[in-house]
């Protein structure tokens, strides 16, 4: 039920990049239960390809705790991460990533093979409310 | 030469991220022949994660011409992508990487695995420079 709380969270944060014409996608960052930052997709507001949702509520989180070490953290986001984000999360010590859509060409075995730093990966948590969102959004954009 | 040339200026950056006490990487962006945006590592500075050289120099870059995509462009760098810089570099749609020192437990080939986007992926350009800089940085950090 933890999980799904914190999904929720993440859901709220990618509705925020849908009203802002982004494609929705949102991450929270919990350290011992409490959220540290919050984070949407704003790669077209900001013009900036790094701008991803994971990316965004790191880089608060590391700017809110100043440091670099995200240590004991679990980062919840609605879409399987891209390599980047993935290597976000290792670079910042995440120990867990819970996300909730699956994407397709997932990326992930290759990036988390052979990484030193040893990650926690858990998917499918609110998969279908995180899809669903996701679709609306390229389906608002088809038409 | 010119692969030289850009790697001398990410060789400059990376020597000002070595005076400024972190570890000493150096990008450079470049579109058309022409410089567009210059990056250090400031992780520790910034208290940052994400802030690698090859993030920063992107970053600018977007910045600078109000584009997340960073079509046509090469990133030279002085030392070998991690997985979050490769994944940047593709997320901007950099078209080639130059690096010059090669990484230990390089992930570039899971990394670039079965994406999408084509990337040309350069190493060894004045790797004996590039990775003198950072064996006298690590060897000043150990006396």
């Amino acid at each position: 039920m933890t999980q799904e709380k914190y999904m929720k969270v993440a859901l709220a944060q990618a509705k925020k990049a849908y009203e802002q014409n982004e494609v929705p996608i949102g991450a929270v960052l919990v350290i011992d239960g409490k959220i540290v930052a919050r984070g949407y997709n704003s790669r077209n507001k900001s013009h900036d390809a790094t701008a991803h949702a994971e990316v965004n509520a790191i880089r608060k989180a590391c700017k809110k705790l100043g440091d670099w070490r995200l240590e004991n953290s679990t980062l919840y986001v609605t879409l399987e991460p891209c390599p980047m984000c993935f290597g976000a999360c290792l670079n910042a010590r995440v120990d867990k990533v819970v996300y909730g859509a699956k994407e397709t060409g997932s990326q992930t075995p290759n990036v988390l093979n052979g990484v030193n730093h040893k990650m926690e990966v858990v998917g499918g948590v609110l998969q279908d409310e995180c899809a669903d969102l996701l679709k609306s959004y390229f389906k608002s954009k088809r038409t």
